[in-house]
């Protein structure tokens, strides 16, 4: 089976992060392939890279970025499939600066946004589940099989008091 | 052809801003239907629409909501499909608190987040869309047509200086 | 006496900021239990549970959350009773998203918000006991000796040159 | 039947959003009487005015401020009674100033708050409400019963399309 | 003498704030032009125009964008000359988003941000001519004229209390 | 000579910032002293504290304070000398809260708000020093002094490249 | 008697506000003047009216400023007597840039911050008259019949559910 | 060749971060010297080095600040040459109150922006280069090399998932 799904960032430090969407595509056994291309260092690099992974058969893309975090938004403005975004946290301004650059996109060009950080990459992989489960029934059934593992954990935890 | 996006928000004052959403799935000619149901004043009401939504072949939810922004993510809840959430603009934190009630959820249950106000309900629209084209070529290529449409437009302005 | 307070939360790695809450509970022997359910991952059991406590005789909710924190509102949603909401601090947004996502409630539907971290949890309990203390004059009278002991041990500092 | 709930606030040109506590409390017909008295300009007679409003059967205090807002944790220093506050909106930041200065009362003097503005003026008379309903079985009925009307009310307009 | 300095915006609606730079340049008969291209709607014919603006002379680009203003920056991710940005005032976030866009670039890639709105485009506009000063001597005349003509304008204001 | 300043705090855990005020005072030579009294947990002995030290000649109050920041306006309230209030960063809001809590006082009732942290407590000791400079010249001499030294040292250092 | 404070602002677009300022020194008769001077446009006109009002006597600076508000701070770098610093609304970031800019000074050159506004400005010519209350007992007095006055028109307002 | 470039900084703790500026402008081989002079605690040895420096040949200003960060604004309101700021991160605002002082100057004085922190300054450096390349064609391509290396280092990283 062809690769589905593409995560993109732009430096490897946000690997540590990006890393969790990769995880959720492996356990849902999606194909998918991580690159590491920047909107700002590597323009005409990313602009192929989207062009080629959108011919092999690419359906949604997973970009990670943080401070002016530019490149979910370019990616966005290169294809018209489903562009996820995840903010990373960035020292000085905590991820706002992140999170406004990604989510605040005008109109015609949407990006699909993510929490800041870790959790926001978990997202975006079962966000990725999800849009696939519209096609695929077997999707659908093992993410309600994932909300199931997740409920059934948090409920046997026992009782705080008794820890 | 059965309904397959939702449009959802809490209160008819939400309406002016999420028909925007309901007017680019007119506009594709996407089976769609709009309903005000609150995560807070009619949660059994939701719960149950959320259900039928889904047995009519409801796959996509779009939630508008402001302030304690919470109906996307009492959607996303309830369903393992995309639950698209568009942050309404508030009078007293600008919208930063829709914002951040929608777009801060926890790992496992993503909430697919646009820009706060008009461009967000618009983008909703355009992601239903999108994740459509995922399954059906014939949206992929709408979508384009979008696009070029849009880019032409922007192209024909003539010359600020000339006006 | 039966409970009539109810801790919840969504994580157990909530517990370290509510157990706070529980202490003061447990200091004014007030019978009160604590359990970790959350709004998102098991949205039926938490409103099985609530529906429950209720019959048990709970009369006030405290409901700890970060991120888009739901939790408080949600509860609210399902009991008329007072439902207090304590922000837990997160990494990305300071505390900022917990906040808002608690404080904002739209009209109908009140939680009663707490500040930021321990300092609410610690308030939640005592504006529990308070709420007792609109019934029971013994809990009133507690009140005032805990905040006479608190004053006087504030008191008792010495100055802060003579250290 | 004694006051139980006392509405204040430091200006007159808090009113028209603390009208909106006064209207619940009015339409629960629960005894109440509101006052214009200010932490910084008239400390002793609110010192004075708390002591007798107690001492009449006052249970709950309702307190409205803006910017350095300052009322209601004033009162709540000098009462172990259930304080509610009400941030109100400024002009300069926003109502941010407003509800930071309520909500993050320290550690041993809670203060309830509501949302900013209007939603939270109602919400502080139907939180008030709630808590007498631990105490009278009357309110929690008469509080469910406004519930269900404000339901009904949202679930009988119209679907937004066929407007 | 060709043309210099290109202004960039992203939509005619930024003119009304845009125009202030080309009022500047033309102020100082510096050779510009002012074109309507996005980073998103048309980013081939964005990519395009700056190349061949670049061999045209073209030696510094101004760029206004609000939102997830990505403009400024992916100008200045293909060109090594000056990009100018000049964040423009949103509805719902304040221009907080814009700003933390345009200012928060990676390391590599610079964009000199102005202040968000007016007084940005104004001083967009004077940077350009104090950057072209480093070149020609004449522009620093002219721009030590300027600041000269603007302070006796501000010291002939009349004492505020003589009005 | 009598006690002029008196440096105020609600916590012994604000002495190590509200020390450099202190630190400053003794510098030049201003009889002061430090005392922990809380607006929320000790308003009676705040209250009394307040007189007293007015009668001892206490001219000017510092007040350092975090969160619900409210130690600075409610002595403020109470007398019509200078209150010069130093907001302590609290650990969820980075101070936001302090600053917004001390600064935003309504009109009629100032403080003299500094910096938040380390640098705000020096800077009360010095604008303390400097609202007794109305007064005495010679402390007008200290200060320039104080300033010159201050330039001095920082001249003093050398080119950083040598390092 | 010679003129005590100077009331400086940056333009005659801040009077408005500004003029609260000067509206109370006039009312306790304190000998002041007002400036239109420039951090940034009239530098050396700012430093020179510094070094002249210190020697007719200028004991209090009082400036107001907007955005990247440097006045009160270069003020305060050219006289170590007292300045107060009114932080001026802006359009964009609604004075939180007034703000920053006016009260985060760093250690060794104080800068008193009122709120942002008229408020601010109120405030700013009543801290004048407090610290010159530390001089003239006839200011203390003075004062005193101020907020006398103050709370009488408070207290007269008739209970808000008469009107 | 004379010095090009002055780096400018109020203290020597601001030296780790305007280092990169330093080593950017190194590696470009351009004359520059950094100093330390502050707005606030020497504005006349500011005031005596921009003069000497112009006359030295300098062309470009980098200066970096944090809190009330006035050190750019007051450079730029002595030269017409452009000064570049970099924001310094602070402790208690995160920076917001650094990169606020530094970019919404007024409509006159121009200070060209950069990110708050490390990149920043790598960014002030390199936006000088860009200047100098509008006059001197071999910086244009030093540059183009430096983006050339950067974006093949970037690339030359392996898929993360081969780590």
């Amino acid at each position: 089976m062809s690769t589905i799904v593409s995560i993109l960032m732009g430096s490897k430090s946000d690997w540590p992060i990006m890393e969790h969407a990769h995880q959720i595509l492996d356990q849902f056994s999606i194909p998918h392939e991580s690159r590491i291309l920047s909107a700002h260092r590597t323009p005409e690099a990313l602009q192929s890279y989207i062009k080629e992974a959108e011919k092999k058969g690419v359906n949604i893309f997973i970009a990670g970025a943080g401070g002016a975090a530019h490149l979910p938004g370019v990616i966005a403005s290169q294809t018209v499939m489903p562009v996820i975004g995840v903010p990373i946290q960035t020292q000085a301004l905590n991820g706002m600066d992140s999170l406004f650059s990604i989510v605040q996109m005008p109109s015609g060009i949407p990006v699909a946004t993510m929490a800041v950080g870790k959790a926001g990459a978990i997202n975006a992989g079962l966000l990725a589940v999800s849009i696939l489960a519209c096609r695929h029934a077997h999707y659908r059934e093992a993410l309600q099989h994932y909300r199931e593992t997740q409920a059934t954990k948090l409920l046997e935890q026992s009782n705080p008091l008794e820890v």
